[in-house]
């Protein structure tokens, strides 16, 4: 059988939507659907409903082989199959999700968490092809990262691998969700963005932002881009923390590349410039001027989908 | 061919001494030699030197198949197989080691860090025996990290990766010898106790150690045992540090277990038990009381050459 009459199925599961799809062997998603997450507080309805309409999608394509679904959702884990104690998802515990799927369909089913989906999918169609030693770094609501090691995912002794977001940057720094105080990802987020425009809005700083609760992660950007002196200096404070953290990263892992990928991300060269020359001025002299920080090519509507289903090819 | 008539060469190359011999498949080392390397100011003479001892020890068991030889060094890169720039080495620039030695065997050859070979050696012959994410940190002049993930030693994209040494805890902190402040193995190192308890005695912190030349990790680590509060405070702040940075170093990596190897290791529960302590109080939830930390069970003459032979096995 070739390449070309197989299929796999990714599912990307977020707090808000889940979206899923078909994708072949060339990254392209050839059928796609979207449902709201939140509309199924049971997660039994859920897995039906998903698994319902995959069938039906799957009942399109009567001569492709199927080889397997890939599951991306926050906290899911690789090795038991659960999504364990999610935040922001409604199903609280643990959610034996593969399990669950897999009284539907009779094939591979693989979970994981969404920044090491997000890191497989950009290493089988996106910047990172060919590249063995490289960090994604997913910037949203929170911050997640998926590390690929000699060729693989990293998901360490217990699954839970990658957790950058909740290393501690600042003793005593801003409280976490995690309960923690000082965690990468209270300073480095979509939510630590607005977070510190607001400080800086309250601490005296003029901006272009006035209202308060006009700001968002992508006016912060745009503001930054009609060169609001505050946006700006948001962008340049977000920077020196990641560049800070990127940079104690690299000197354990080595990667060649680190991939930056999510809403905040979108905000490319105003965070990425900053975030590199911030991490070379951190970096031990060994490492200076080897790494590159590029956005995600995967940037797309179909990004989740494919880098779920990557996780089977 | 059965493995019990197979032997293995492990070189190890300190800054003052070298130290080499054959080692079976036990894990026994059953001959070793040990030299000056400080007597070779010449590379050349000292590859000519070792190699003419092993092949004198090899004559020794004409009936033994040799699998290749392994070799630990300061900067030791494992992709290059070069020394690169050790600062504790009086070859400078970039010295060539596996090719020099290949002019005397035609049998593999291969060279990492001293690290990351006692990494191996703890997994071949250690604690480590069947682990396949865990972390070798080991404390003596500096601090030096060999990282195993997915059962594989992390060399990273250039082959520096495990510099866990050089990841900044301190901003503004101590100078470190890579021009660099607050890396890590500023504040834990037997280096860096002694620093310690200078600064501490020197801030008026009454002590045994009454004089300052006295000071030295094995005094530090006696006058803790027997009572001494301020070599006990040292062992605290020491302890505090290295605690702290295994914590973020689990968040990104996820180990089964960690091994402290090396002189200020051997100090035991002193350093162990306040480490692990506040490791767990900087944890992640998700990651408590799931990660050992312990001595390493190489802990001999002869560890450093288990470690390097290990390379080969």
């Amino acid at each position: 059988m070739t390449n070309n009459n197989k299929l796999c199925v990714g599912i990307d599961i977020g707090g808000t939507n889940t979206v899923f799809g078909l994708v072949n062997n060339l990254g392209e998603c050839i059928e796609e659907v979207k449902i709201k997450t939140s509309d199924y507080p049971i997660v039994d309805d859920f897995v039906l409903e998903v698994s319902n309409k995959i069938k039906t999608m799957l009942a399109n394509h009567p001569t492709k082989h199927v080889l397997g679904i890939g599951i991306g959702a926050p906290n899911g884990n690789y090795y038991s199959g659960s999504i364990d104690f999610a935040p922001n998802l409604q199903w609280k515990g643990e959610v034996p999700l593969v399990k669950l799927f897999s009284s539907y369909f009779d094939i591979p089913i693989v979970l994981t968490n969404d920044a090491n989906a997000a890191a497989m999918g950009e290493r089988i169609y996106g910047s990172a092809q060919g590249i063995d030693d490289f960090i994604m770094v997913t910037l949203g609501t929170g911050l997640g990262s998926g590390f690929v090691i000699n060729g693989e995912i990293v998901y360490g002794n217990d699954g839970f691998a990658g957790e950058l977001g909740h290393t501690i940057i600042e003793k005593d720094g801003r409280l976490c969700g995690c309960g923690r105080n000082g965690c990468l990802e209270t300073y480095v987020s979509a939510t630590a963005i607005v977070n510190s425009m607001k400080e800086l809005i309250q601490n005296g700083h003029k901006s272009s932002l006035c209202s308060i609760s006009d700001i968002s992660s992508k006016s912060i950007s745009d503001a930054a881009l009609d060169g609001d002196k505050a946006a700006l200096l948001v962008f340049d404070m977000t920077a020196q923390k990641l560049g800070f953290a990127l940079a104690n990263t690299v000197a354990i892992t080595s990667p060649k590349l680190i991939v930056l990928f999510g809403g905040l991300a979108e905000s490319g060269d105003l965070i990425i410039q900053p975030t590199k020359a911030y991490m070379e001025k951190y970096l031990l002299d060994v490492f200076k001027n080897k790494i590159e920080i590029v956005p995600s090519q995967l940037m797309s509507d179909h990004a989740a989908i494919l880098g779920a289903s990557s996780l089977v090819w």
